[in-house]
This record gives structure tokens, C-alpha cells and sequence, in this order.
């Protein structure tokens, strides 16, 4: 498997999305974002998808790249902004940033954003928080993707959501989507014909399964925690659609394509509240307690949330990033 | 098995609470918690627990029936409290209240408690922030109760979460904790000598498992969702011992017995931020597109998070609610 530099990498999506039209600052933000998503190990939202993004853009439909995010309410510290189908990572990053300066002010921050577009990564934002110094909490609604619990029929998204906290040493950072693997992991699975290590939902015939491709066949991925997954995908949706005044999964999914979803970005400064010295000592005193667990495998390691991230990150900066080779030449000749 | 009427039930309860030294207000409080539990099924927070909770507050250790919550910092729209080891439900009570006060004033308010006691169910803080008419979201830390994902030590609390959204044919409510099966439905299963539906956690020879007890004595219940489970505990603890300047899990867990937690509660005053019609219609929406998806079971139901729960109060309302004889009877007792 070829590896490629993050620099690299940056340049090639940078250039790509200059040549598809984007503006220089969109450009450079998109092209960071989809290099930093591989740099970190999240393949799921970086080369896999990256065509698909430019081909998005270029088709227009639902899909405005020279769009600005509108404020059209603003309610002490939860304002409301319209993404008008703009690109998904400049609305959403200009949206935590927003969120981050209501926090500065009142200590805690709300932004709901709707008519957005697909954000890729949602730790992207969290980590973007987590990096100003602010706890960063933030998830995007989704078209439907995963069956309610009780019914074989998609009517929940899977509804990811970050948390990002601030650390010295590499921020905590918990990115999750409510079925117990993404669309984007089982892609990446499936494409590398490899089983899930945990069953990720059912087969058609209603039993458990470790096969990528027959739960997407049955459509029938399992939310984290069977019911409660489920629930919590529920109260996500509504919170979005209800203080973005958005689409919610119901619209999303009647509409057939996902376009114009509902997202909350949410920053806490905790380093005013907490204090600077505080946050840093019960940070660790968190996670050392976490790392002293015995690991139930041998050689094996307890990790914080964000943890084995930064270990991929490492390795990646130091010895390229991996990708598929025919993945790869598709961006080199795009 | 007997039926107990809700106004019979919370008498006794009441009662009982008097007599143990509460003051009126705190005694009918809790009295009415300890009720409006049982009466919606939360059986796992309701007469099982009260003897205990009676016997903890009697014998004053770490516990203060007349602790005085006091404001220990203030930070825009965030506020920490210390809790002073009262009763957690008088506590929580307070804090969910003056978030909504908060969130009157600036669409959001967020208060941070520390040194608080166990506050019996999440849910009520939730549903105390609907029936006001906004949205409510809180959790708390606890002890360690679960392993993090990779080790078989308990080192993770299972840090229950709520969140509710006022809906007026009976609000929506998210209940949950980070293990598939909570400290108190495992104490219920057990009793009825009951296995789980779901595997809930790992036997002592490392297999998933469905008995209870197996669970209880390897120590290794299942975060839901595996290492997702896992990761949103860590994430909602830290949350909280930061913001609230407040115990962590690693901190109560050094400690021994479990008092002094922290918790976290936030309200979002979705009426002004939606618009009381939309806010009505979105809701009906989504929980009308929920209701259309095919059950997998003949006769089965697709239902939201607490709907449920509204069945079981009123079939509890109109018919009594179900007690243990004996358990019932120790209250009659005390």
C-alpha cells in the first residue's frame, strides 16, 4: 500500500478543489479538513469520499460552493445560522468558531445551523474547539440510515456526535455515530472484504451478523446499545431540527438525498471555568486512572477516547499516510 | 402481586421520610420523586432503593439531610453549585430550576453541581425541565461501575444520562445509562431471578453474557455499544468534575463508597427558540414518522424514548402500582 506525505496529500486536494472552483480559503479549508480526516486515520471521511465531495459540488444540485452561512436568529447564547447548501466543513467550521466566541463571552456557546451540507467529520469541529482551549460538543442529523429499535425499517439517522475536551498532550476527543459502525466504516470494511469484529447488525434472515455487505443489504445496522443507540439518534434529530428550525430526519429521508441537514455546535470554555490548572490536573488524573487498567489482552492498552488517534497521527506524519493506490491515482488525475 | 395506589404510596413514603428527620418541604419532595418513580415503572429507583436511601440519610455519614446548596461560582450562563452532601433529589431538583431560570434569561443555562448524593433517576430532572417547557438535559458521575473497553477493572462510571423535549401528548424522555443494563435494573432482573433479553455483560470466563448474577460477580458489564459506551462515560465524567470543580469517577472511586458526585444540568428554552407551533409540529412530525415504521413483531410497537414509560403510569394510575409484598410491607414497617 502506497503511502503518501500529508503535505502531499493537501496539495492534490487543494489543487483539485481549486479546478473545481472553489474559492482559495474553501479550497484550502476543504483540502485541509479531507488531509487531516487521512492524517488521523479516519479513512472513512477522507480519499473514500473525496471524489463523491468534488462531483457533489461540480453537479450544483443542492450544492452551492460559493454559498455564506446566514445568521437569521439569534437568542442570548443560542443563535441561528442558514448554510444555504454551502459546502458542509466551511459552514460547520465557521459555525464552531462562532460558537467558541458566544462561549468566550457567556462561558457556553450554541450555534444552530441548518441547511447544511454533509460535514464529513464530526470530530473535526470538537477537535476544532478542543484546540482553542474550549470543550467542543457538536453532531449532525442524517438522512435515514438505521431501523428504530423494534422495526427492520430505517427511520433514524445515524446521527454521529464529537466531543472534544482540551489536553496538553493531545486532546480527548470521542467521535461517534449511532449505528455501532458508520456508513463510513462499513464501506471501508466491505471495500477490504474484511468482517466487523463485533456483530453490526442484522442479516436478512434477523440474525446477528459480522458481514459488512449483508447488513447493508438487509439495511439493518445496530444502534449503539440496541435501544438506547436508538433513542439517543432520536433526541439528537429533534434537538438539531428543533433549534436550527431544520430538516430533520424525517425530512431528510422524504426528500430522498441528503442535502440541507440540521447541526449544534456547542463550546464551553472551561478553561475560565474550571481554571487552567484544574482542567490540566484532573484531566490527567482521568486519564491516568484509565491507564492503569489492567488490559484484558495481553500487550494490549486502555486508551482515552482520541487516544489511539494520536498515535495513528504520529505514525502517519512520520511514515505517510496509506492509501488505496487506485484511490489514490483517481485524485492524481482529477 | 399487590397494588399500591400513587397517592398511598407516596402517604407512606412520606411518612417515613418525617419521621427520619426530613424537613416538610425535602420530605414531600423526595417522598414524591421516590413515587412518580414507581408509578412510571423506574422500579429500579423507587421502593427497592428507599430503605437504603432512609438508612443513609439516618445515619449522616456523607449524607446531610439539611445541607444548604450554595452558589460557588458564577460564569455568564453557567453556574457551579455545591451541593454540600444533602439529599441528592432536593439537590438536583434546585440545580435543574435554576437552569431553566438561566435558559429563561439567555435561551441556555448550564449548572455545574458538586458534592452532591445519588439523585435516584436522571429522568426526573429531565422531565421537571419539559414540564416547564424546555428542553433538559443532565447526567451525573457515579462510582466506577464498568470496565473501559479493553480491560476487565472497573474503572468507568456508568454516568446515567437524560434528556427530555416537552411535547404535549406526553413528553419525550431519554433515560439511560452508559452500561446496557443499569445498576438498578440488574438489582431487579436478579430479584425476579430473570435473565436479560440482551447479552448485558461478560461471565467470569470472558463469554457474553444474559444472567445477571454472571455479570455482577466478573464485574464486567457491557458499556452499550461496546467502546462507544465506554468512551461517552469518560467524556460525560470529565465534563463534569471540570465544570463543576467536582469529583470525578477515579476520585469517588478512590474514596470507597459513593457520595459527593458530580452533575451536570442544562436547559434550552426551545419554545422562544423554535416558536411554540413549530416546536409542536416538528415534534408530532418526527414522532409520527417513527410511528409508521413497521414493528418486526406481529402486534409489536414502534415507540419514542418514554412513551413507554406514559403507558406504564397511566395503567399504574388507574390500577395501582405493582409492589414486591415483602418490600412493600418493610415500608409499612419503618
Amino acid at each position: 500500500m502506497p503511502h503518501i506525505a500529508f503535505e502531499k496529500m493537501f496539495e492534490e486536494f487543494h489543487r483539485v478543489l481549486l479546478k473545481a472552483g472553489f474559492a482559495p480559503e474553501r479550497a484550502e479549508l476543504c483540502a485541509r479538513i479531507f488531509a487531516e480526516n487521512m492524517r488521523d486515520g479516519v479513512y472513512s471521511h477522507g480519499l473514500l469520499r473525496f471524489p463523491k465531495f468534488v462531483e457533489k459540488a461540480c453537479a450544483g444540485n443542492s450544492f452551492d460552493i460559493d454559498a455564506d452561512l446566514e445568521k437569521v436568529g439569534s437568542f442570548g447564547v443560542l443563535e441561528q445560522w442558514d448554510g444555504h447548501l454551502g459546502p458542509g466543513m466551511v459552514n460547520a467550521t465557521a459555525c464552531m468558531e462562532r460558537a467558541i466566541e458566544l462561549a468566550r463571552q457567556h462561558s457556553m456557546g450554541c450555534v444552530a445551523l441548518k441547511n447544511n451540507n454533509h460535514w464529513m467529520r464530526a470530530g473535526t469541529y470538537a477537535l476544532q474547539a478542543a484546540e482553542a482551549g474550549f470543550i467542543g460538543i457538536c453532531w449532525t442529523n442524517t438522512t435515514k440510515l438505521m431501523p428504530p429499535w423494534g422495526s427492520g425499517e430505517k427511520r433514524l439517522g445515524n446521527n454521529p456526535l464529537a466531543v472534544g475536551v482540551p489536553r496538553q498532550e493531545g486532546h480527548i476527543l470521542l467521535d461517534m455515530a449511532m449505528t455501532q459502525y458508520s456508513g463510513g466504516k462499513t464501506m471501508i470494511y466491505s471495500h477490504n472484504k474484511e468482517s466487523f469484529p463485533l456483530p453490526g447488525g442484522y442479516d436478512s434472515e434477523g440474525e446477528l451478523s459480522c458481514d459488512p455487505d449483508a447488513i447493508t443489504e438487509s439495511g439493518r445496522p445496530l444502534p449503539i446499545g440496541y435501544w438506547k443507540g436508538s433513542g439517543l439518534a432520536f433526541v439528537l434529530d429533534m434537538i438539531a431540527a428543533l433549534l436550527a428550525g431544520g430538516r430533520s430526519t424525517a425530512q431528510l429521508s422524504r426528500q430522498g438525498d441528503e442535502y440541507g441537514v440540521s447541526q449544534i455546535f456547542i463550546a464551553i470554555d472551561v478553561k475560565t471555568v474550571a481554571g487552567e490548572q484544574s482542567l490540566q490536573e484532573t484531566v490527567e488524573d482521568i486519564v491516568g486512572y484509565m491507564h492503569e487498567a489492567a488490559p484484558l489482552e495481553e500487550g494490549g492498552a486502555v486508551t482515552y477516547p482520541g487516544e489511539r488517534m494520536l498515535e495513528t497521527r504520529r505514525q502517519n506524519l512520520a511514515q505517510g499516510i496509506p492509501v488505496d493506490a487506485e484511490m489514490w491515482q483517481d485524485v492524481l488525475d482529477m
